[in-house]
């Protein structure tokens, strides 16, 4: 079987991994930065290398494709990202990314011929320092100049002005949505970022779809008052009845589902000051589980429980539930051939849903896809401790390769492969 | 009885109610800032109005004093703070700033004569811009050149920086230290900042002490991980352990006393973003008692908790106690005489201690001291929504005059008083 240069790409993501890299281990690449610009320059230069053919668009997504190949035809498309977020591993976006430029470089350096044309993407600002998922939602639905105009980074700059200054864009921004007809499918090589791989000791997760996302933002509002003079019996402290709710959060989770997830991510405390009873106190709610109906279940229950622990605690409630994102099934065509290169190279593999967002729940919209995950050390992600094996990292992209190959047709071995 | 001038008092409280007051309502006039300062030249014109002389020290408290009178016999001195948290309310200080200033009027203008000379006081920084009660506890204890350079304050500036700018100051900062034999008395008139005299419909409350504060830094410290990807079972989320602890409080502070009152009063969470599984949660802990036996028994209860819920929860605490701070009784001589003056003007009167700290509790190492409350409406302060009634006002001012004269040993009636 065909696979991949595993020290080549080992060195590759060794390279990457040092952009952005501060010394206390993490990476802060996030969209659009000095850092994110080392990183595209460094991709731009490894495809003239392996001479491949890059194209941009004005979201700032690359394209690559080896030179000869038709346009004409539906292609086969694998790629990930380059950015992180703050603080974030070498791993998350970068090994899908390397590991598709390394399988058109093989491709290419092999002769294999195919008779769909691989392509490798890198998808701008996966991690929503503008917007999340910012380059595949582009390619999927378009933006309006408009929306495009309300975008600002966490800096509190706007994406059109960093995208006008941005080397690696080309053209109009609002003008990225792709044809259904450019694409035959979309494979996407990524850490799984959880534990259950690493746990059940399976070399290789075959993803059968991306989570149904719901939220909300809560603010529970009581009163502010001096901590000092303000008997216990006369307060409404909203940080008190906030800590309540969220205290009974995942017991809540488990009840609805064992596979669900339940996170409040932050809280703002107001006024914030040690010595004043806090009036109101803003919290985020993110839940998750691959079932629509569970997540419609838990909006429900969340909200009710939110609001009777408000009024225990004489307080008042505000609830904004976020949009729901639904969930997005993988491809069973792109299933069975991830899990099939698997078997051929004799890897150990398992059914498993994402429980993060990726850039393939845009581009299932466009076409049949699929996900490949490798284990994740400890399960750590978007952190300096995150962690994926060499060995892991080349099975990874060895199921890749052999993915794509499958899907985009290889043709009989012809004279001109090395 | 001798009364204080209730129209003027307050046109006084109103003019300075609208220096640093945004159009939301709230009063922002923090220590050694613009509006601190044009608080400080109205009061200077005050005086010199009311042809009264006016000394500064080096960290800008301010000694207003009756010209001619002994600066050889010990005095009795009242006054507060005109500055204000942020966002704060128009009596917290003000009050009884204004207050002390009528009563040296009154004195003046009717030419009472008192065996101890009176003088109002205007201390810096109370509300801790630089430093928790600076002023007073300069003159209390004094600074050395290197307590006074660490100081900065909200906006990162330097406190020795801001008195180099400042008018109202004059010597050097870090000799400022009081002669005992200086004072003879300090009384103070305040806001109660809490509802308990509303509540009784008391007129004056008599301040027993002044609580015993203890306190405490908390660190809940779990794991950082994808909220999407990490099952609930498989988290050590820092912020559900840090809210069962918060949800607690109220219960465990009634449990050790009626009195006692703790706050936890903010949490900073990291990294703090919806989608990642808070990592680290910090908390500031509050809680005040009269009695000390009890704020060590609640010092001892909160971290026997806060280590129960961080092992239940499987992260780690770091508990970090602040300086206890222990009560100071009001004396009684003083509390003798707010409450005899209370009798005379046949107003109501409670015994109560003071939740808060005020500049009282460093007069109190000096010389007996004692203070007078009048009710706050709701209980309200550091707000916008502090309010006392002008009979309220009025009657803490006559209360104050009163009380001052009889520790300052009035003449009998000469032929000058008009």
């Amino acid at each position: 079987m065909t696979r991949v240069d595993a020290a080549r790409l080992q060195r590759d993501l060794e390279t990457l991994g040092a952009i952005g890299r501060h010394p206390g281990g993490g990476i802060t690449r996030t969209a659009f930065s000095a850092e994110d610009a080392e990183a595209r320059q460094w991709y731009q230069r490894e495809c003239e290398k392996a001479g491949l053919d890059l194209e941009l668009d004005g979201l700032g997504n690359m394209f690559v494709s080896i030179p000869g190949a038709s346009g004409e035809v539906a292609g086969v498309w694998s790629g990930s990202h380059l950015d992180t977020v703050p603080n974030g591993g070498a791993y998350d976006g970068a090994l899908g990314a390397v590991a598709a430029l390394e399988c058109l470089r093989r491709i290419r350096e092999l002769g294999i011929s195919t008779e769909r044309p691989v392509r490798a993407v890198v998808f701008s600002d996966e991690e929503g320092n503008y917007g999340s998922l910012l380059g595949s939602l582009g390619l999927r639905a378009g933006y309006t100049a408009q929306q495009l105009g309300q975008l600002t980074g966490r800096d509190g700059d706007r994406l059109v002005d960093a995208l006008a200054a941005w080397p690696w864009a080309s053209g109009s921004p609002a003008e990225t949505r792709l044809g259904e007809s450019a694409l035959a499918a979309f494979v996407e090589l990524h850490i799984e970022q959880g534990p259950k791989l690493e746990a059940s000791a399976t070399d290789i997760g075959v993803v059968s779809s991306i989570v149904c996302l719901g939220g909300a933002r809560l603010s529970f509002v009581g009163q502010a008052d001096h901590a000092g003079t303000t008997p216990m019996l006369s307060r409404s402290d909203a940080l008190v009845a906030a800590s309540d709710f969220i205290a009974r959060i995942p017991e809540l989770a488990m009840a609805v589902s064992p596979n669900c997830v339940a996170t409040c991510g932050f809280t703002h405390v107001h006024p914030g000051a040690a010595n004043v009873v806090p009036g109101e106190v803003e919290c985020s709610l993110d839940f998750r589980d691959p079932d629509l109906a569970v997540i419609e279940k838990l909006g429900r229950d969340l909200e009710a429980m939110a609001r009777m622990t408000a009024e225990r605690h004489g307080v008042t409630l505000l609830w904004a539930p976020s949009v729901t994102v639904p969930p997005v099934p993988m491809h069973g065509l792109v299933q069975r051939a991830v899990a099939d290169a698997a078997d051929e190279l004799g890897l150990s593999r398992t059914s498993i849903a994402s429980g993060a967002g990726h850039d393939s729940q845009n581009m299932a919209h466009l076409a049949p896809t699929g996900m490949i995950f490798v284990p994740s050390v400890g399960g750590r992600s978007h952190s300096p401790a995150e962690f994926t094996a060499w060995s892991d990292v080349t099975n990874g992209a060895n199921v890749l390769l052999a993915t794509v190959l499958r899907l985009a047709g290889r043709q009989p071995v012809s004279g001109r492969e090395r």
